[in-house]
């Protein structure tokens, strides 16, 4: 398709006719009933699945050049839609249509004394722009739940999977007009060029909301040039707190479970914070507990003259994220200081304490200034599913609009109706 | 104070250096019990009402360099402070502290399969940003809002006003304290130099949202460089559609009413939209009402057949906020033209059908992308106190977080918090 060398003029233009249709598909997206959505994602789920043997094609080109670029295992793994994913995506947008619609809601209704009727009543944002990396299977759920929700979308996603998502995003948009969604509801930006991501940044005349899923930096790059409201999180530095009054077979299953389930996710914790009063005894059983679950463990100071072996940790050490099986470790004078420090280093993102003590576990869930705080339970539950959800669109950690998972309602605004017989102002 | 000649590294580091400061007092502020923040605002009040003679004198250095500047007799009037003004602002930190306490609400609260109770809890957003010009009630008004909703404000008014609200900022700032505030908790840039703006709005490590209040060039120069969350409206270009089936002494009224009540504010029109089927009647009529109230009458190329001597509109006016006794006029087919006329050149603030007829107020109500949508009520309601919000930091017409009137709910953000017995993730 459209890859081949363009100008930035040129692309400009063609991004803006894009938003403009993008904008016009909003409006009548706005008014379709929620039967009438739900067709449309039935409609693309069949077709995703009826294409399987395209989009392996144009998978296996991504998987072609990605192996000439030199990518990772991983990133190949991450790349690649076999049947299974194919149809997971498919079983995926089959699961939003069992969803509540989070449109029309009414979120209040009042009269005032002069005797209009102020009614408040969710409707969708408009348009929504996703900016994502590798894996293609965002392409499909994201332009799902935007769907649902009575927003069109304007994709954008990484260079790697550029032949996937332009065949997956056609599939989605044929079989979605054809069961009657407003052609250009679903769009894809065709051209890799990161000029294409700048211009598209800067269309707050078409686009309300741009949603970034990647890495650190392509959500920095989003937020410095963006003029365009912005949901993201730029990481998850999660902490575990073990109170000296802690039942400590429970904060050892919820520490390796928040660090060993699954390293590479945000949810996962990157530090464990451990009381003074119980250090002696508790730190040098939790870094051999660690290390029997293959965890490098870094600590302080106080911690290396613990335990024999211990990495020093840096300054750096304390707001890494490393995804990876590392953990970095420090004593704490009590659950203030805890709170102290996970506040200046943490990613305000989920963090836990463990203890018995009510007023401790109080003093942190109101402290601690992230987006979800726990008490006895793993970080890892941090996720719409988990959540009740049923599904999410991404996890912020900003504090306007959505905090934390953000599912279907949190992908629409509101407006106010405002009804009268001939009310005038005094 | 401080309006020496200082380096933009030497102000950057003082800004960093407030910011830390405001952070760290919104993390004390968040604890706060509702009496105690208001006794800091009736503590503020008397503070201002016994300060009246300094903030006199501080004013008069102000308006004479304002009438040195030139300043119009408008913007005199905005920036002059005299006792009624004085106890004006005082009695608004008293009435603010009858209002509803919006933070520690429990907004959800449920408990999932595996035992988890997850509750949703309002907090404070944080620290929040006010950028605005000229009118000094601004610092008090905005500053006991937020604080009233727990949040830490850095304040940025007008250089017209930089002395009257460097009186007024300490006002606040040491009576709070005497009260029990966390210092920092209201602070005042005191240099009037724009690139301490500049500066503000990239600290997006201590500052959470910035709301800037004033003309549509002072908001698109922070949109443009902010990494903050900005909440804001540009202008209030806003319509009344009169439908063919309107009663028409109902019409009269709500144009009136929202074109000269008060011409002057984003809530008030600045077009009227007229059903063909009544426009050989009705349009020539209501450019004569108009006229006899001192309003200047434009139009499209129908109207300036209709009625001699309307001036011709541009392009440009129909999409202009006048703040003036002028209006434009047009002729449009039916309420579809209507709606899609207002949505591409309105500003999505407030507009209005006049209809007797129900299914086009329906259209109309869904159709408009308006943060406040009329059917029979003048657009001059759009406004905190008539929604019975009590107060109001500024109109939003943006979608995310807060839209249309922002009251103290809209102050605050929310978080979750996960009680458990030691569960992790399987």
């Amino acid at each position: 398709m459209s890859q081949g060398k363009i100008s930035v003029e040129e692309m400009n233009a063609r991004l803006l006719e894009m938003g403009e249709k993008a904008k016009y598909a909003s409006y009548r997206l706005a008014g379709m009933s929620p039967a009438r959505k739900n067709a449309c994602l039935m409609a693309m789920a069949d077709a995703i699945e009826a294409a399987a043997a395209e989009i392996r094609d144009a998978n296996a080109l991504d998987l072609d050049a990605g192996r000439k670029k030199g990518l990772s295992a991983a990133m190949l793994d991450r790349l690649t839609l076999d049947d299974r994913r194919i149809k997971g995506m498919a079983d995926g947008l089959r699961y939003v249509t069992t969803l509540d619609d989070p449109v029309g809601k009414t979120l209040s209704d009042i009269i005032r004394p002069n005797g209009i009727r102020i009614r408040k009543v969710s409707v969708p944002i408009g348009v929504i722009g996703i900016i994502y990396e590798s894996r293609p299977n965002v392409t499909v759920d994201a332009a799902g739940l935007c769907l649902k929700a009575g927003n069109a979308v304007i994709l954008r996603g990484g260079s790697e999977a550029i032949n996937s998502n332009l065949v997956l995003a056609q599939c989605l948009n044929c079989a979605g007009v054809e069961a009657g969604m407003p052609d250009g509801a679903v769009q894809l930006v065709p051209w890799t060029d990161r000029k294409a991501v700048s211009l598209l940044l800067k269309m707050s005349a078409y686009i309300d909301l741009i949603i970034p899923r990647g890495g650190e930096g392509l959500i920095r790059t989003v937020v410095e040039q963006s003029t365009i409201p912005v949901i993201k999180h730029y990481k998850g530095v999660c902490h575990v707190f073990v109170d000296n009054e802690a039942d400590r077979d429970m904060a050892d299953r919820i520490i390796i479970n928040a660090k060993c389930q699954r390293p590479g996710v945000c949810n996962a914790i990157e530090k464990v914070l451990v009381h003074q009063d119980i250090a002696d005894e508790y730190v040098p059983h939790l870094v051999q507990l660690l290390r029997d679950n293959g965890v490098e463990v870094r600590g302080g100071p106080d911690v290396c003259r613990l335990v024999d072996d211990i990495k020093p940790a840096t300054e750096e050490d304390w707001s890494a994220e490393y995804l990876d099986l590392i953990l970095t470790l420090k004593i704490v004078g009590d659950v203030n200081m805890a709170i102290g420090h996970i506040n200046k280093y943490g990613s305000h993102h989920s963090d836990c304490i463990v203890t018995n003590n009510a007023a401790a576990a109080e003093t942190f869930l109101n402290g601690v200034d992230s987006a979800t705080v726990y008490h006895n339970a793993s970080t890892r539950f941090t996720d719409g599913g988990e959540f009740g959800m049923g599904a999410e669109i991404g996890i912020s950690t900003d504090k306007l609009h959505a905090r934390g998972p953000m599912g279907l309602p949190e992908l629409t605004s509101y407006k106010y109706l405002v009804c009268g017989e001939g009310q005038v102002r005094s």
